[in-house]
């Protein structure tokens, strides 16, 4: 990431001795507390239960259902020791949680009157990545929310899946991210899923996925044996969802996305420092503006505001907290004193503006804020819509490969779709009426882009 | 615990296939997050900074320090093997985070002005535990908060052991819970400390331990070389402290010592459910009564509040709710909404109250809610200083033993020691005028009692 490492340094550092797993730091923990917090409170509204399973899955338990296994197996982290034994059982660290919830749910589920049953977790997952491992993107121990849920008919299923993307939706309104969701095609959907909605953003022209929605078919509730007795005494399978974001991707999504040439910018509700004071010395009056300056924070104590009263000039404390993000920078020295104002500078514009002191309330800084997040909204919408593309020929697929997302026609022969994953990931594939640019063929249209 | 197992399975299901691991559901989590939150917020004001550390420690940084890597080599639980391969290097569960912190104390902390540091994390540790294991009080995995500080000398560290007390003893104090702080003997004291001070709860006579704080001899600092530079330009090794509450124990605690023979009681703030609103109808007036009681409920939306809108009859619902810790029952039915009042009832005293319904503002509630604490508080300390007695001789050690915190002479002789326990743990000894009651001799105090 284009980001100052002694900036970096404030979210995570990168150096403990197993590789793939980053000590998360303040700032980092600032701002998935947030994102944790307003999901949460979201999914607990719409009916989700908060669980918190344990970490260890028994082998036989992972391996129950086999497409998910296959889907997993090469990337499991294996517990088979404890104390000076070797365990009769090996013990998996959860790469995700869907057969540890299954077990239960097949002991929770009785009757109709039990479902819907939906639970959510935030928790660390653990997956043996191959690939080369990234800061936040691509880690062996990563931070989530996990929702999992079980319904009596595949209608009800549906109906939540509908009500998660207005969950997640909001959750990345909030967090000024645009996103495309994509169903991904056969050959990339969740092991064991009947398909696979996926979120996808954009970080520097590639694709990052920053969440998933999968609607199970009937394979994991008959592996599970997970059934409900109906009004009219039938015993019948349930149908499972799962679906889950991912906080560090999240994270990495607002550090790249809203940053500018002057370091980061985040929606004003997640920046680790909200607002910083500035005070403004002359000669023989620090302890004035100093004072002027705390009446104005005892105000604020709502926000993260950080008095900045250390010996750097103004001019230095400027650049130290636009790096970092503060998205409010208050300045007052002894001409503001004597008119009761304050000089206000917004990060995202750096419009300066007078305000009376009295009228720096609570309600104005949240009225600033919601406009900071208006604005950075947009920013980020024209700059993804910028890097939405058509392709019409193979070459052009290969020219545009690394800079956003490209639509292309797509048959569904597998030697076409090989000759385009040369240079591109397929993100998902629909019905239109399009030429297969390899073939020139059959008419299907895909969306495509360079994945992280 | 004698708890209806039904109303245990709203804090936690038992029957996980991984014996020890609990699977923590949506009462035992709601308990744990109030907690969590307090703590972290008192630990943060106090000038500790987050962190996320991961779970897994390679083995030859777990056995840097030597006495450390004793305490615990039987219970670790050790990941061998990821995908299909065999790693080079065991990686341990974290039974604890002091020696992966440490690892960064020795590169985040260069000179006296990074002094002091202090980091705290919110996590699950995982022990494998050879004693029987018991819900929320001894499991293989369990939910704690553990705090690690570097500072530049003894007084330091002194001072801060001062300032965890003072946190922890507010955290104690909203929980209501009753607490012995006992200097844990040389033999049972943390394996590298200086000291252990552990923080003793009784219930049903047995002692839980439910925190401790550690303060550190120059080992671990030698072990990892965490040196800073003083003002003078000289070299010198960090001050160590390291301290942690366990979160499922805390919960224990609550559940069992405030609980009286018609179910759970909880610090109002603490409580799953903090006002239950139960509706009396009368013929052909349920509309009504549910609208006044909506009415009610929106008023007071800043708590945890349910209106019971089951078929169950008036007395069944009083019932279910007191079993289940309601603090406070609100009752409204049509003589209540002719006279514009409600009929309010505490679950602790159970005492009746007409309230005019203007007059219940959720200030009103607030003041009931800390007269209930205090009175919650009162109870469980003038029971808790019951079960403290001194013991003249050995069969009346013998006698106490699972009665509570007994005081006992006793000498330093590992015989004395051995002696005594046979029957009780001892706690903690100081320098007082008492003869051994097993040799009659040397004169020490010891505190003593049965354990979990």
């Amino acid at each position: 990431m284009d980001i100052d490492d002694e900036i970096l340094t404030e979210f995570y550092d990168n150096r403990y001795a197993v590789q793939g797993m980053l000590i998360y730091r303040k700032a980092a923990l600032i701002v998935v507390r947030e994102m944790q917090k307003i999901l949460e409170e979201n999914l607990e509204k719409a009916g989700h239960e908060p669980v918190l399973f344990p970490v260890l899955i028994p082998e036989d338990i992972l391996k129950k259902e086999s497409e998910h296994i296959k889907g997993f197996e090469t990337e499991v982290f294996w517990v088979t020791e404890a104390g000076k034994k070797v365990l009769d059982k090996k013990l998996a660290l959860r790469p995700t949680s869907e057969t540890p919830v299954y077990t239960m749910f097949s002991l929770w589920i009785r009757s109709h009157k039990d479902l819907p049953m939906k639970v959510h977790q935030s928790c660390a997952v653990y997956r043996y990545e191959t690939k080369q491992t990234r800061p936040l993107i691509r880690g062996r121990e990563f931070l989530w929310n996990e929702g999992h849920s079980a319904f009596k008919n595949l209608d009800d299923a549906e109906k939540n899946v509908e009500e998660i993307r207005k969950i997640y939706g909001d959750l990345l309104n909030d967090l000024c991210i645009p996103y495309r969701i994509h169903r991904r095609p056969e050959w990339d959907k969740f092991p064991g899923a009947s398909y696979t909605l996926a979120y996808d953003t954009l970080i520097e022209g590639k694709i990052l996925q920053i969440a998933t929605i999968h609607n199970l078919s009937e394979k994991f509730s008959e592996a599970f044996n997970i059934k409900y007795e109906d009004e009219e005494g039938n015993h019948k399978f349930v149908r499972l969802t799962c679906y889950g974001p991912s906080f560090g991707r999240l994270l990495a999504s607002i550090l790249n996305i809203h940053k500018d040439e002057n370091g980061l910018k985040f929606p004003a509700k997640f920046a680790p420092t909200q607002i910083v004071l500035v005070p403004i010395f002359a000669k023989g009056n620090k302890e004035d503006v100093l004072k002027y300056c705390r009446g104005i924070k005892e105000k604020l104590v709502q926000f993260r505001v950080v008095l900045d009263e250390s010996d750097k000039t103004p001019g230095e404390k400027f650049y130290y907290w636009e790096k970092r993000g503060a998205m409010l920078r208050i300045e007052a020295g002894p001409r503001d004193i004597e008119n009761n104002e304050v000089v206000v500078v917004r990060r995202d514009t750096r419009k300066k503006e007078k305000i009376k002191k009295d009228e720096l309330t609570p309600e104005k800084i949240s009225e600033i804020f919601k406009d900071i997040d208006k604005n950075l909204r947009e920013m980020a919408v024209k700059k993804f819509n910028e890097a939405i593309f058509t392709a019409g020929g193979i070459d052009e697929v290969k020219n545009l490969a690394g800079k956003g997302i490209i639509t292309v026609g797509l048959c569904e022969k597998e030697e076409c779709r090989n000759e385009i994953e040369n240079y591109v990931s397929v993100l998902g594939v629909e019905e239109k009426e399009e030429k297969c640019v390899v073939c020139g063929k059959e008419r299907k249209v895909a969306y495509a882009g360079k994945t992280y």
